[in-house]
Formats: C-alpha cells, structure tokens, sequence
C-alpha cells in the first residue's frame, strides 16, 4: 500500500515527544491516550476499557505473535507500522485462518516524536482497514534513550481457521509443486537501499502488503488441495523450503529461472553480494499444492492484483529427502541450505 | 512464587551469548530453537510448526497484551519471565476471564547470555504450569547491544469469560465497596530497593503471583455481585481509583488506616519519598462489589492463602463525583489524585 498517500491531521497537543513519564500508567499515560491520537484506533471492542477485549469467535481459531524490531523505522513507501499489522495479519493466514482480532503493544524509547508516532499509527489504522482485521487491545511503555531504538511494537492475532482449510505440513507429499505469489527479495533489498544509502534507477519499495483476501479466495476455490502456506520473511524462500524438507522429510527441487526477481533487486542483490533466495520478502506466499491443481491455482493468481508474477517453481520429490536442490540458470545443480548466521539484521 | 527455588538443569550449547545471528530467522535461529532450550516449553499446540497456534475456544472471549519491559530482569524471589507471565494472566482474570493460551515474543540484546534466558525460560515455564496456562505461539527477535535493554517480553493471552461474571465499569455504582486482595507497594518497592541498593531489615520481594484461580473462586460464589475488578501495576491503587471515579462518573472514598502496607514497605516508602498509593503491584486486584455481599467475599479471600490480608478499603459515593478522597490516619480528608509523570520507570 502507498502507505505516505495516507493521511490525517494530527490532533493539536501540548507535547512534541513521548518520554518516560507517558509510560507510567499515570496522568501522562492518561493525557497520551485521551489526546486524540488513539481515536485514530477506535473501535467499539477497544473502547471497553478492560484490561482485554471481549468478543466471541466460533470455529477452530488460530492465535499468532510477532515482535517488529525493523530499522529503519520508515522505509520507501511504508513503515514499521504498516508491517506490523501485514506481518501478523499474514501468519494467521499462512495457519489458513481469516484473520479477525489484533493487539497492538507499542516499546517506545524516549525522544520519538508524535510526529512520528502519529505516522506509523496512521500506518496501522489504514492497514488494519485495508486488510479488514480489528485492533481492540493494547499497551504502551516507554523506555530510556539507549535502552530502545524509536519503537517497536509487538501484534497479536486472533483468526477464524477457514472451514475448508487444511494446512498441514502431513499434508505435502512427493509430486506437490511449489508456488510462490510473486517477485521474491523486495522487502529485504527495499531495507538495505536506505541502509546502504544506496540509489538505484528506480526506487525499490518493500512488498509489505496483506494476503489475507487472496488465501481465503484460493482455499474458497482450492480447498484441502493447498497443502501448506508459508510466508517467507526472515531467512527467505531457501528457509523456508527448507525448513518444510526437513519436516516433511521430503527432498525440494526449485528451478532458478522459474523464480521471479525484479530486475533492479536482482542487480542490487548481486551489487551486496546477496542471495535473492535468503532475502527477506513481506508480501509474498509459497503454497505447496496437489499437482493437479497447480495450473488452476497459478491461472487463479495471475487473474489477482499483485498476484500477477506468481510462478511454480519447482516440485516435492522423493529424492533427496530433507535438501533443496537448486536447478540454476546455467543448467547446473546445487543444494541450496538453511541461512547460515544474519543476512540482513532487523529486517522486519 | 519462590522462582530460585525452581531449577532445570540446562541443556549443553556450543555458545554461550546470543548474538544477531539468533534473530535472522536462519541456521542459528534453528539452531537455538532446536538446541534444547524451548524444550522447556513444549506442548502439542507449540509443537504444530504452524506460523501460529490452532485450537477451539467456545463461549465469549478475552484477549489482552502486554509488553514487560522491567529493569533489572532479576529481582528478589523472581525475574522479567514469571512477570510476563503473570501479569497477563491478571488482565485476562480482571476481565472475569479463565486465561487458557499465552503467545509468547522476546526482544532480546546480543549479549544476554544463555545462562540469563535459560533462568528467565524456567521462570516462565515453572509459572505457567502453575497458573495452568499453556504458552502455544512465540516469536524472538534479537537487536544489536545498545538498541535494546537485555531483553523485554511480550505476552498476548485468550481466556474463556466465566459464565457467571459480568464485570463492566456501568455495574459500577453508589454504595459499592472497594475491596484490595492484599498488601500495597509491595513489587514497586522491591524493585526500586535493587535498583537504588537499599538494603532493608527484611529483604522486600516482589509480590508476583497469578490471580486467576482466586477470581474464579469469587467468580463461582458471588457472580455478578462483582462489579469491576482491576489490578493496580503502574501507577498503584490511586491512578486505578482515579480511572474508576472518572469512568463511572462517581467518587470514591478510602480510608488511610485501612489500606494495608507491610511496615517495612511503609518504611522504604518514606525514605524514598514515595506514596504508597501510587506504587506498582503485581500480585494484587482490586474488587468493587455489591455492598451486601462485601462481608461474605471477604471472608472467603481471608481464607485463602496468600490473601489473608484482603480489607475492604472504602466505598463508592455520590458527592465528589470523578474524584478519590482519602481519609488520613489523622483524620483529615485529602483528594488523591492520579500519578503526575512517571515516579517509577520501567517497573513492569
């Protein structure tokens, strides 16, 4: 999402910084909450005033959490705010869940600015409409200069596992093929160009973006023939494969040409010596599917906005059970391992 | 809890700090996940390999968060990781909850060494079995030395609303009496006493502990008697009650010589210039209750080990609506107001 499109007026407030103080739970707490700069949140369940929302869920319900330490915290096109709802709204969906409930915890070190604040809170209202998801509890604390960096901020989830779900990594089996919904190694690339200070021909901005929608519609079509989602964040898309060969106990085989890479991240990855495969991705999906609906499943994709790059790249084999085997461009093989030590720190 | 008293004996590691190569989602990250050490925490739900947990909840809901950023980690009698523990397990209890699943997200600094998570793991382990509690998703982030403070927590929880309880502050109304579990300032004080290196006749321990079972005793007996309940961490007994009048439109009256503070508490509190009112506890909530049932519940948390010193410390007026009024030991009334700035930093 074109996250700096994105705005509103901040409320008129007698302070330019959070410090220590509107972490106490007193009157500063109080005077932060009731500035007007939480009404941007509101909603009926986290206007409760509980120490916990309250609301009813039936059916199987999937529950998932994740701290958000990004640096830097605004990046082209989106912030750590907008990640952190995506992020979370993403794993509940990778569980094969619709995700309905979030909590919002906020560490801040003292010195940020509202201004800053009142951006990435911005972030998090429009993407927590965008993807549909409600935020109805939350925390704030404040720590020291030099105990923190700006802010990071922890979601949690509570989703609705979709009645035709049936995301199980039992479930992958030799012959599945292996999908992935579009370019890879955009977020990562998108981070380390404002780290590196680098300047490419085109701005590279990161792929953040919800995928919630797009896996109900393929398990509303595809059913219990998607047999595991993954999100490929940190570690990327060689973590993750394999991670599901070594559960799986299965070999993985990929094909370097079938994946997609924007040009520009491809160049910017081989400028920092970085594998494409290892980047991290934040808008991305892998789906291990039955093979014969993989061509409906890809067919499908590519009619979905932002979805238009998805590929098959590559297959479960018997062979070679728990190692992932790179076709390259040149018609050679190798394996490709875990990530070894840190790429790229802090990338989400 | 006694948490020094719990011990596991730790598994062997090749590494003895973790650096930011634990965080990168990679071989390290596997590496400590698989090393033994989130053993410890094993379950069937944590074991799904989902990118979160997946189980059935019937009945309203209640979902909280909290992100504990306390300073030292170690503290008499207990650490950071019984903290996080218990304290969500409070919020939930405070909503009439029966908390079942915590998340569980770490934000560690490169450096903290095994021995420290190992201690502060078995913490959180050790305290969750015994609040009956099951942890069923994590996530851990590790950010370079200097951008964070060794490590903060963040645990969400879900619990099951109890069919008997109704707690919303519109319950709340004239007459009600103000009912307080137990002795005041005790955490705050044991907190500050480490960090300022006071040493007292008796060492001051936190008050940690889990409230769940004890408010569904309460639950179970007086039911919608119970018209709100809260725990008073940051900010301590006079900012909730501060909350309380305003959210209700109505005052609330204390008695000094009602409130009970263990003597050497009241001491430390005078020595550091601190009100008791306004420190933080973390083992201890707050109930206002229908009057004629105020007598019965508190007999029955006399009864009760660890509550023995439960007193009914005022009540719930009309005059001086959205105001707390104290009267002193010496017999004047004083108005009490909420917590001004921040007196105790980073106590929870």
């Amino acid at each position: 999402m074109n996250i700096t499109q994105m705005s509103c007026p901040m409320p008129q407030l007698d302070f330019e910084v959070i410090t220590l103080g509107h972490g106490s739970g007193g009157i500063l707490t109080n005077k932060l909450l009731e500035s007007g700069v939480f009404d941007l949140l509101k909603n009926p369940l986290l206007d409760q005033k509980h120490d916990g929302a309250i609301f009813r869920l039936d059916g199987q319900l999937a529950f998932s959490t994740d701290s958000y330490v990004i640096s830097p915290i605004f990046f082209p096109n989106s912030n750590i705010g907008e990640l952190a709802i995506n992020g979370t709204v993403n794993d509940l969906s990778m569980c094969g869940a619709i995700p309905k409930y979030l909590s919002l915890s906020f560490i801040i070190e003292e010195g940020l600015t509202m201004k800053e604040f009142w951006e990435i809170l911005v972030a998090i209202k429009f993407t927590a409409e965008k993807a549909g998801v409600q935020i109805v509890t939350g925390d704030t604390k404040v720590v020291e200069r030099g105990k923190g960096d700006k802010i990071f901020i922890n979601t949690s989830g509570i989703g609705v596992i979709h009645p035709k779900a049936n995301i199980n990594i039992k479930n992958v089996k030799t012959g599945d093929k292996i999908i992935i919904s579009g370019h890879i190694a955009t977020h990562g690339i998108a981070i380390m160009s404002v780290r590196e200070g680098l300047e490419f021909e085109t701005s590279i901005e990161s792929d953040t973006q919800h995928l919630n929608f797009v896996i109900k519609e393929l398990l509303d079509e595809f059913g219990n023939n998607i047999h595991l989602l993954r999100d490929p964040t940190r570690g990327g898309v060689a973590t993750v494969l394999n991670e599901i060969a070594r559960d799986a106990k299965l070999g993985c085989d990929i094909i370097q040409s079938q994946i997609p890479v924007l040009e520009e991240v491809e160049g910017a990855c081989e400028l920092l010596g970085l594998d494409p495969l290892y980047v991290a991705n934040e808008g991305v999906f892998m789906a291990i599917v039955a093979a014969e609906v993989a061509d409906n499943i890809l067919k499908k994709l590519k009619s979905i906005p932002n979805f238009e790059h998805s590929a098959c790249i590559g297959e479960v084999v018997a062979e070679h059970p728990k190692q992932v085997v790179l076709k390259s461009k040149i018609g050679g093989k190798r394996v490709v391992n875990m990530l070894v030590g840190e790429q790229l720190p802090r990338i989400c």
